[in-house]
């Protein structure tokens, strides 16, 4: 049992018209997950809609402006002084170049099919691969 | 493509001391999924952070004091007027009865082999099946 408090982030699934999956790299300067790869998407501020945070989020990280779909699932990420609840969602996004900030220094769209062999950070990858298993069922 | 605003809401498979799971049922006055079983939580109220909005919505509906443990998963409600992203939770309680309210007209605690029984709402029962098979890998 942890005594450290939750914060709620929202992250997302985003695929562009060809069905590729949005990756961020997070870069070396990143205080956690420094050189991991990545979802789009990050904490939730005070009082904020998750829906209206996620659509912030990834504007911030990449200048893209998406369209949420549906629920994908949800992970938690055990960090060093608080957790994060992490709430995953499906989304789409018009056509448009992704730019990177500061936080990431990598972008790239990868195939369903790849998804599972993108280096993301633990928690991440458990909930991608459970994720890919319950979409081939 | 849904319109559909979305809401948060935060429900938690709750475990007694013998390892049972809370299931309470949605009386026939209940506006939706009447008669049906549900998990224990409710919606997150706006400027709430998700992990009262959880204990908050369990202690008005149980009576029960509940510790959140970890994230379980996530799921989506589609609702006449809006959509809710579910958060799911594990949780532990302290002993104690449950008691029922308006909105439920009974509670019962259940082992995990027959959890996969009882009859949810659709999208939870979905979620409930595909809880345990990652739990059983």
């Amino acid at each position: 049992m942890s005594d450290k408090p939750y914060v709620l982030a929202v992250k997302a699934l985003v695929r562009d018209e060809a069905g590729r999956f949005l990756i961020l790299r997070r870069s070396l300067q990143s205080r956690l997950f420094g050189g991991q790869w990545d979802l789009p998407g990050g904490k939730v501020d005070p009082g904020e809609p998750f829906d209206a945070g996620l659509i912030r989020e990834i504007a911030e990280e990449t200048g893209l402006e998406i369209e949420i779909e549906r629920v994908a699932g949800a992970t938690e990420f055990d960090l060093p002084k608080i957790r994060a609840a992490v709430l995953i969602m499906e989304a789409r996004c018009e056509p448009g170049e992704a730019r990177t900030c500061e936080e990431h220094d990598l972008h790239e769209w990868v195939e369903r099919k790849d998804l599972d062999k993108v280096e993301f950070s633990r928690d991440l990858a458990k909930f991608v691969r459970d994720y890919l298993d319950r979409a081939a069922t």
